[in-house]
């Protein structure tokens, strides 16, 4: 465990120190629970309110002026510099030895590279290969011919099936399942037939998949995920679903079969998208939206089915006024009403 | 296996009986299955139309009165007096020998309580401890340094990873996840970095988690779970999250990180709470709910964005008639219209 | 792996041959990946555009007229056509031998069919019962009294709980968990007690469950899944449900407890299904729908709360012009006010 002096991490961080640089850092702490020596961070306004009452040493914050007691070591992306510190001062609780468990079950024909830890009771089929210095802990399958990059790490209980293949330093967490068959059947005479779905998972680098979130492989040809796309827990994609670079799939998100979503997409939370659309890069989806049709590059949507978010919100607003809005029109019909009761008394 | 007169399970569950008390009970069913030497139950009046059908030798209701040619045995919480019973009648179909398979690896730095039964396969990791009279099931996995209170239950294939504490009397379904890397990334250059997640997740006693749902462990400090909870499946739980005592949170809800339900917080099915807001005592939030806004204790939402539920029912009532709304409005006009034309015609 | 000519296949399949049928078929691909040799197929005309670029040497598609250079294989149902050539062209890639592995715990009271395979790390309890050639994936468990049937599939780390039961030919995708404890609990003093959860799961024959689903064992009694019926990745079925026969169930779909599909339902993904009603034989509920009333046969919803789908979209189109609706409004105040005031002067 290192120690730095707050001018030494200004340093480091590329950042600017407004208080103390002497003050001596050991360690690193969320705002509220951090003691004397270590260094914190807030990443959000909302959280100024706690500067008063931490205990630490230093705060990581953003450029904006602040009034704090506590010296404060301001930088463009506090997020990044915490992540940052976070690597300084605290090493990996638990490296796991490099090495095959005595009780992993691993092929003669599987190809295992060099500093690769195979953990207790994982299962590695014949033709399959593990990168060097990946990890598999406890109880992972890997199917026949499939391939999983170099510095991975693959969380207990994780399966990969056959041919399908991650590039380098993948994180994929507990019960992620990669390469179940797509869901396709055809309906014949009254019973549904299964499509064979021969075709594979191919996930680029840096990609990091949430717990229990299932990938489902493609009728034929591949699903694809692309470099540093990062997927939460519990999200559905479907088969021959494209995903690009850089996206953000936040947690029970589903995505329909042969959907493709450009480079940069953020889906929040529970939406979903149907299958056979493109959307466009950087386009995001919120929370709970029901995505029907193709979006253009950049779009912003929410809703069921999603539409441009400030139409949405618009509508929302005049929605919580409809009761009222037939209110009037009931006013509306009774003075209409009088006017022309009026109206034919007056040729009447 | 027991049997007792229905006299002295009146005597027992603090009921009233309406019948013949000497009728001997020999075992417990549902309704349409049970048969004679049965008790069985009616929770709710909508199945009053099988006390006619039943075979059951008599029937464990709620105080209402009821025609019955089958005895009753009327309760206040008829539930809870069903699980009295079958905790009388039905005895553990199995219950797994205490010890450690010969199959499980258990780190020589881990602790097993006295009487816990550790399954086939299950992994034990350093510095973790097992309280006693704990079960683990085949394939569970507890990490460095976790820690599993006395007498829980852990189905197969669960995941509890380093660090993170259960209390006494947990229950957790197979599949599930405890302490999976929450989901925090900062954007820098175009690439998202992960903002490491060294918190962890602190589960009180007498919870009881469902079948692969997910709880995610926090960026630092700790995601809590508070005692007496019930957790469905397929739910998601992010980082720093906290749950309250005794709440009850349906199927395959995602509550968003740093969220704070407060206790006896119910949350129907699908529901999803946005991060950072906080869900007041009591409060109740209906299935497919989208909550983006802090809510009072007691309050009953519904819809996306969250409301009142009775705001939210009047506005989907009102909005079946919405195409008439329009008509109306398309037929004021016309009228509106007409008056205006007569007024210029009698002016000119 | 076996060769044919067009014309072979076209007599094999039933369909009716456009273009040279001497040309010799290998291999069977996707329409965008397939090469000389392969046969491929298009199941939508919406995929059309693809055949003037294939390198595919025929092409299966429907009935309707299409040009195309490529040699054309007219059939009723392209998809269960394509079904049939990967079957014929594509063998398995690998199919795990019978026999018990030597990591396997089976229990010397459980009883393993001719022909089966139960892969490394499986756990088969007391009294529990494997059908002839069904194959257990590895990391699989099979409760105390579980009924496995014949020529089964399950993949690995499926959980199937005591004295659950599954009919013949079923697939089950990696995770899949059957016969967790339903969610049923009784407040009572301010606290959740359990109800036990003594029931079970029947499933039929050809039924497939996807990966990281759940369904829970019935409160007494049984949940249900009838034969033929398909079921999507991450999908929670509750106890006490019954769906009927060849139903199709997309991902992320909630059905609560008690409630019955009849045959023949299609429920879109992510929408959930309240508990205790009955949807009618053949009805169709949209992706994000949630059902809260009972449904008749045939019928078409969507939307929370889901309503016919005519309705819904005709709504939606409204809602869409609700803010010029209150635009309306607020000219025919402003009008009608003029009308009156005029009508004041006037009589004044």
């Amino acid at each position: 465990m290192s120690t730095r002096t707050l001018a030494e991490l200004a340093d480091e961080l590329g950042g600017t120190l407004v208080g103390d640089g002497s003050v001596v850092i050991r360690g690193v702490a969320g705002i509220r629970e951090a003691q004397p020596g270590d260094i914190t961070f807030i990443a959000n306004s909302r959280y100024d309110g706690y500067l008063q009452e931490t205990q630490a040493s230093a705060v990581i914050c953003s450029q904006e002026d602040r009034a704090s007691s506590v010296p404060l070591l301001k930088v463009d992306n506090p997020y990044l510099a915490f992540q940052k510190v976070v690597r300084l001062f605290r090493p990996e609780l638990y490296k796991p030895m490099p090495g095959v468990h005595s009780t992993a079950v691993v092929s003669p024909a599987a190809r295992i590279g060099e500093g690769a830890s195979i953990g207790p009771h994982c299962v590695i089929e014949s033709g399959a290969r593990v990168g060097s210095n990946t990890v598999l802990m406890a109880g992972c399958y890997i199917g026949v011919q499939a391939v999983v990059g170099a510095e991975c790490l693959l969380y207990p209980n994780v399966t990969v099936r056959e041919e399908c293949q991650l590039g380098d330093r993948c994180i994929l967490h507990p019960g992620v399942v990669v390469g179940a068959d797509g869901f396709g059947f055809a309906l014949d005479a009254g019973r549904y037939h299964k499509i064979p779905q021969v075709g594979i998972v191919l996930i680029g680098s840096d990609v990091e998949i949430g717990a229990n979130t299932t990938i489902d492989r493609a009728t034929t040809d591949a699903t694809r995920i692309g470099n540093g796309t990062k997927i939460d827990n519990l999200v559905q994609i479907g088969h021959n679903v494209v995903i690009g670079e850089h996206c953000i799939i936040v947690a029970q998100v589903g995505i329909s079969g042969s959907s493709h979503l450009e480079d940069y997409v953020v889906v929040g939370g529970q939406a979903g998208i149907i299958g056979h659309i493109r959307i466009g890069k950087g386009a995001q989806v919120g929370g709970q939206a029901g995505v029907s049709k193709s979006l253009p590059p950049g779009a912003t949507v929410w809703g069921t089915p999603a539409n441009p978010l400030n139409l949405v919100k618009r509508i929302n607003a005049y929605l919580q006024r409809l009761p009222q809005l037939f209110e009037r029109a009931k006013r509306l019909e009774a003075r209409v009403e009088k006017l022309e009761q009026e109206k034919k008394e007056t040729v009447g």
